[in-house]
């Protein structure tokens, strides 16, 4: 899944040879993320990760990204940090790809969302919106409410082709969420925008909680509505297998966000519409993947009809309450 | 590629707990391998590979197949070693799965093979031979000679869409292969039998040499003519990209095999046809594969063709001498 471009033997040591990290002992494939090629590195030096950026990465946009890791981890999020080649640059090129080794974080993603992961997520949540506000950079967010519509265009054609009438469906859901969507008025900042389980690790402490190690991938990241970042994860932790909202799970992770960083009342107010928007924008990524994979074809295509069920009850909340405000 | 089975963390959990290998650290999905799934595993007692034995594996050849894996590191071949759990059992259930955790193995295959590995290989390659030979346990080769017929049935009606008139070339070949193949007369023994360079792991040494740190995936191991497996060696090791045959890498393996055990008159004299009889197996192999995955899947397959041409030339190698013995 994740190991697109191979890497010669002699290409890898020389790349190896421009780091201070000591000499190679093994090199994987590693099966998990879909964007880009990741390695796990093992040198004397310890353990490490590379990453070779392909072609749905923007080489333009790695410095922000790059820039990004290294400053969280600065300010003391756990975080991949980007290793600085002996010539001080982070960001290198091996196999013809943007490439760019990064430290190791221990820890497993939940294969399950239990309640008691949900406060660690939102207490670091807040802690990476607070490490990222003085991180001069910015970043457009490309899968933001400018970028819908044109995503909606681009399934048209073969959209009701998925469920008869969804494209119907999504035009008004999509009308209403931009109308609503707050222009103005809330914090900004440097998000994540994709915080989903497989983004965040955990280890067992002494008394088998599940402890937040770190925070991976942060490709989509961005400059945008920090609550919107709150909305992603209330889309990607808070619902069951049989797509009900699980309240418990949402009140944990809003009440640890809010422990560092209380939400002011307009964010509270602009909640459910960026929930809504965010069911969209995963809804929309996973529709147009779905229309434009070949029939047939044996990769995993992910559900865009779980992100409908979440987009309709986002719809159907009316206040803050009812998403554990 | 390799992780088609997930593991919650109530299941990861609770297998840990019966192995003496401290706390779990991390654990992540291995890209490499076609057949199982296969997670990078590192706790506080080292580093490990879990494996997850999927669908295509018999689970009652496993026991044969981690039997030998510990009985040839406990010879000194450098292998991975099933870890048993507290209670003596090294192969258990995780997911409802056969799964065992075995040792991690330094080392780094080589994308391109050079000569200098070749000699390594032909070493460790008789190291195996004879680490093996008081081994007790005994399989059939499923994928030898007697296996080839039928395989050869199953790609009958969709084969020469690879390549017109495919199949009477290969109808023609397996009838010369099978009439001259060794019945008997030839050493037996315990033979690895997919000895590819994604399953050989090096490292250099401090004068830039690879040394060979190891061999895996024992998973198509079994009872057969030891002289096969240098005939999969120079299939899968002497070829070119241009698919020439490179007779100083094949010297260079026979040489360091023979400084361990040198052949018998019997074994040089069928080695041609033993080489012709490996380049059908992985032919056979991967024209059922190819004719049976679907059109437009976006899985890789391997092209059968190449080993046609491998083929070809073998049917075309007269003596033993032109193979570098």
């Amino acid at each position: 899944m994740a190991v697109y471009t191979e890497v010669s033997d002699e290409a890898l040591r020389a790349f190896l040879a421009e780091y201070p990290i000591g000499e190679l002992i093994a090199f994987r494939g590693i099966a998990e993320g879909v964007e880009n090629s990741n390695f796990a590195l093992k040198t004397t030096g310890g353990d490490f990760i590379l990453t070779l950026y392909e072609k749905r990465v923007d080489p333009g946009e790695l410095p922000y990204f790059l820039g990004l890791m290294q400053h969280l981890a600065s300010r003391g999020l756990d975080c991949p940090q980007p290793v600085p080649a002996r010539d001080g640059q982070a960001l290198r090129l091996l196999a013809g790809r943007p490439a760019a080794i990064c430290t190791f974080l221990p820890g497993v993603w939940p294969r399950r969302v239990r309640p008691q992961h949900c406060a660690p997520l939102g207490d670091a949540l807040a802690q990476l919106h607070a490490a990222g506000a003085d991180f001069p950079g910015r970043r457009p967010n490309a899968l933001g409410p400018a970028g819908w519509a044109p995503l909606l265009e681009r399934c048209r054609a073969e959209g009701d082709q998925v469920q008869p009438g969804l494209v119907a469906e999504l035009d008004a859901a999509l009308a209403g969420i931009l109308a609503a969507w707050p222009a103005e008025g809330l914090p900004q900042g440097q998000i994540h925008a994709d915080l989903f389980p497989d983004n965040v690790f955990f280890l067992d402490d002494a008394a088998g909680q599940p402890r937040l190690s770190g925070l991976i991938d942060f490709y989509f990241a961005c400059t945008d509505l920090l609550a919107y970042d709150i909305a992603v994860c209330l889309n990607a932790w808070c619902f069951e297998a049989d797509h009900s909202f699980n309240v418990t799970k949402a009140h944990a992770l809003l009440a640890a966000y809010q422990a560092r960083r209380p939400l002011s009342a307009a964010e509270r107010a602009a909640l459910p519409v960026l929930c809504r928007g965010a069911s969209l924008r995963f809804l929309l990524t996973r529709l147009y993947d779905w229309t434009s994979t070949p029939a047939g074809a044996l990769v995993t295509r992910k559900d865009p009809l779980e992100y409908l069920r979440k987009l309709r009850f986002f719809l159907r909340a009316e206040g803050p309450a009812s998403l554990g405000l």
